[in-house]
C-alpha cells in the first residue's frame, strides 16, 4: 500500500490499514449537525465535504447525517468507497481537496454510528461457556446438548446500545442469594462486563429467504467491538427458562469506530476444529474465523487478552444459523460474539471466569482487589489484527464508567 | 354515550366504544402513501383529512403517514384527540366536514401502524406456563422458582413482526427427535401458534429510569391481538440455556387497529390473587387485570376461547419489570402478554397445550384431526372487551395462514 501524505506521527493506530466509519460532531457546533468521518493518524476526515470537493460519485451516502444509507448501498458501494478513501490520502493530486476537511480527532464527539435494527447476542467461545456451566450449573456437563451442533444466541435490546463513553447506571433488581429463602430487591452485587465483537448488516434480505454461510460478506458490512455489561446477580435467578433478560438489557456500549470487512482479509484464518461436523447449512468455501486481539483494561490496568482467532463460531456461521429459519435481515442488524475467552487464565473476557465467580479475587497492580465491578470503575476493550502487507488494523475502544445505582 | 349520526348496519363491530387506530391506504392507489384511520361501522374514516377539514389542532400527528407521532405526541394528546373523534362523529354539526372522508373498509389495505422499536415477549400466565413445564420438563416442578416472583420475559424479534394477513412461511431448521442421536435438519414438524395480548409503547423513558407500575398508562398507548407463532421442535432444541430465538423469531403476527387504553376503562378488572405478595415496586394502586375474551379459530372453526382477566401478571407490572433495571423505553417498544390461558382445555391458547404436546389430537367439525399446523392452515384470533354503557370494544383480528417450508 502507498503512503498517505497525511505526517502519521503521532502513531495512534489508525492508518491507511483500517479506515473505519464513525459519526462525529464538532465540539461547540452542535447546530452543524452529525458527520461521517474517517479516522486518519491524529485527525477524523469529514468524509461529505471530502466527497463533494472531489466530486466523488458517493457524495450522497457520505454525507448523510450517520452510516444508514452507506450500510444500505450494499458491497459494490462499500468496495468502491473504501478504494476511493485510499485514493484521496495517498494521491497527492488530491491532498488540496481533501486536507481542508481534516478535523484534530481531539476535538470531535463520536456518535452512534447507525440506527440499530435488532440485536442479537451470540455465545461463540468453547471456553467461555465451558466456564459458565461450570460456574452455574456444576451439577451438569458444562456444555449444553446442542452447544457444538447450533451457534447459541438470543435477542437482546436494540435500545440500550449506547456509544462508548457513555456511562453505565449500576442496576437495580431482583436477586435470589443462595443464603435466603426468597428474592431481595437492591443494587446489582455482582456488576460484570462482556468483551465481545459486534458485526452490523448492511445488505437486508427478505422474509422467508436464507442467507448462506458464504454470503456473509455481500451482507455484513463491519466490526466492531462491543461490551456486553451483565448484572450475573439479576442473570442467575431469573435466567430459567427464557434466558437473560434484565440482566443485560440495562445497556451494552459499541465502539464508535466500524471497521469494514474489507479491512480484514488479512485477519482471516481457520476457526478451530469443529467436531461433530455441523450441519451442511453451517459450513463454508472458505472459513471465516478472525485474528482479533482484544485487550481488557480495567482502571488502565490490562485485566484480560482475549483471542477472538479461538472462536468455536464463525460470524458467518452465527449470519447462516440467524437467517436459516426465514428470518429477515434488516440495514442495522447488530449481532455479536458472546464473551470471548481463550483457554488461558488470562485470556478470559469477562470478571465472573477471571474471579471464577467472586471465589478468586484479581489483583490489580494499585494494590486493590476486585470481584465483580465498583462504582466508579471504568472498562476500555481495545483490540488490533493482522493488516495488509505486515501493517496492522486498529478497533479503537469501547469504554464505559459504573455510576452507582439511582 | 351519544349515537353516531353514521349507520351502524351492518353491525361491524367497530362503534364508537372501540375507536381504533390503523393505517391504511387505498388499493389501486399506492401513490397516495399510507394514512392514519379509525374503524366506525363498515368504513375507515381518514383521520388527517377529517382533521384538516374540522380544523383540528391534531392535524399534524392526525395527517402522519403512519402513527409514530401520535404514539410520541403524550398521554394528553391521546386523550383529547379521542375525545376529539367522539364529537366528530356524534355531533351533526361536523356531518358535512367529516364524511367526505369516510372509505368503505372492504377497499383498503392495512399496515403495520408503526415502526416497531423493542419486542419484548413475556410468560404471564400460570395454567400455560404451568401445562408448558408440564410438558418440557416432566420431571421437574410445572413453574421454576422464580415464576411468582418476577414476570418472565424475553426479547423478541422485531424485524419479523407483520401484521394481520400476511402469509407465514414453514420454517426450516435443527431439530433433535428423542429417537435420534444427532439433530436433523429441515421444515418445523411442530408448528404451533400463541394467542396473545400485545402493547406498544407511547412516551419513552431514559436510561437509569424506572417506570412504575401506576405510570403504566402515561406510557402505554394501546392493545392489540399477537399471535407469536412458535416452532416448537426447533425451540425445544435450541433454547437451553439462552432461551427462545429461531423456534419464535421466523414471524409474529399482529392485528392492525390499535385499542387506546382509554377505551378500556370498564374493562379492567381484579387480577388473580397473587401469593407470595410481589415485591413493592410490581405492586399498584390499582389492578391492571383487562377483561379480554379472545377467541382462537382454526380454519374458520373456533378451537379455544382464552380469558385474558386470568392473566397472573399484568401489563402494567410487566412494564415496570421491564424497566426496573433501568432499561429505557422507545416509543414503538411493543410488549406481548405471553401466551393466554384458561384453566379449562377449550381456554388454552396455543396447539401445544390443546393437543397436549401432540398426544391428543384436536377433532374439526371437518372431520380432519390436527396436532399442530399444516400447510394453507389459516389461523385467526379475535377479542372483544366490555366498552361504557354496557356496550363491546372490539379488537379485529390478526390472521395469517401457513405457506409451505421452502
Amino acid at each position: 500500500m502507498p503512503d498517505s501524505w497525511i505526517d502519521p506521527s503521532p502513531d495512534t493506530g489508525f492508518d491507511l490499514n483500517t479506515l473505519p466509519y464513525g459519526v462525529f460532531d464538532v465540539g461547540g457546533d452542535e447546530g452543524a449537525g452529525t458527520r461521517v468521518g474517517t479516522a486518519i493518524g491524529p485527525h477524523v476526515l469529514d468524509l461529505g465535504a471530502a466527497a463533494r470537493a472531489t466530486g466523488s460519485p458517493h457524495a450522497d451516502v457520505l454525507g448523510a447525517p450517520n452510516l444508514d444509507a452507506l450500510l444500505a448501498a450494499g458491497r459494490p458501494v462499500w468496495e468502491r468507497v473504501r478504494a476511493e478513501l485510499v485514493e484521496w490520502l495517498t494521491d497527492p493530486a488530491h491532498e488540496a481537496a481533501v486536507r481542508p476537511h481534516l478535523v484534530d480527532r481531539d476535538a470531535v464527539r463520536l456518535h452512534l454510528p447507525f440506527t440499530v435494527a435488532d440485536y442479537v447476542d451470540f455465545y461463540a467461545s468453547e471456553h467461555h461457556a465451558t466456564n459458565v456451566g461450570r460456574i452455574f450449573r456444576p451439577d451438569q456437563a458444562p456444555l449444553t446438548p446442542n452447544w457444538k451442533h447450533l451457534p447459541i444466541g438470543y435477542h437482546g435490546r436494540s435500545g440500550t446500545i449506547v456509544v462508548s463513553g457513555t456511562d453505565i447506571v449500576r442496576p437495580t433488581g431482583q436477586r435470589k442469594p443462595p443464603t435466603e429463602p426468597v428474592p431481595v430487591f437492591g443494587p446489582s452485587a455482582r456488576l460484570d462486563i462482556e468483551a465481545e465483537v459486534g458485526f452490523v448488516v448492511g445488505t437486508p434480505s427478505a422474509m422467508g429467504e436464507r442467507v448462506g454461510v458464504d454470503d456473509f460478506a455481500d451482507h455484513v458490512f463491519g466490526v466492531f467491538l462491543l461490551n456486553d455489561w451483565s448484572s450475573r446477580d439479576l442473570q442467575a435467578w431469573e435466567y430459567v427458562p427464557l434466558g437473560p433478560f434484565l440482566g443485560k438489557s440495562f445497556a451494552t456500549s459499541v465502539s464508535p469506530w466500524i471497521v469494514p470487512l474489507g479491512a480484514l482479509e488479512a485477519a482471516r484464518v481457520d476457526q478451530p476444529v469443529q467436531d461433530p461436523e455441523p450441519l451442511p447449512y453451517l459450513r463454508g468455501e472458505r472459513p471465516w474465523g478472525l485474528d482479533l486481539r482484544l485487550e481488557v483494561r480495567l482502571n488502565g490496568h490490562v485485566v484480560s487478552r482475549p483471542p477472538f482467532a479461538q472462536m468455536y463460531w464463525t460470524a458467518a456461521q452465527q449470519l447462516a444459523h440467524m437467517t436459516v429459519n426465514g428470518a429477515s435481515l434488516r440495514t442495522g442488524d447488530v449481532y455479536a460474539s458472546g464473551t470471548v475467552s481463550g483457554p488461558e487464565v488470562g485470556q478470559r473476557g469477562c470478571l465472573l471466569e477471571l474471579s471464577w465467580s467472586g471465589k478468586e479475587p484479581i489483583r490489580l497492580p494499585d494494590g486493590t482487589e476486585r470481584t465483580f465491578l465498583e462504582d466508579g470503575d471504568e472498562v476500555t476493550i481495545t483490540a488490533t489484527a493482522p493488516g495488509a502487507h505486515g501493517g496492522t488494523v486498529h478497533f479503537g475502544e469501547v469504554t464505559g464508567r459504573i455510576l452507582p445505582a439511582r
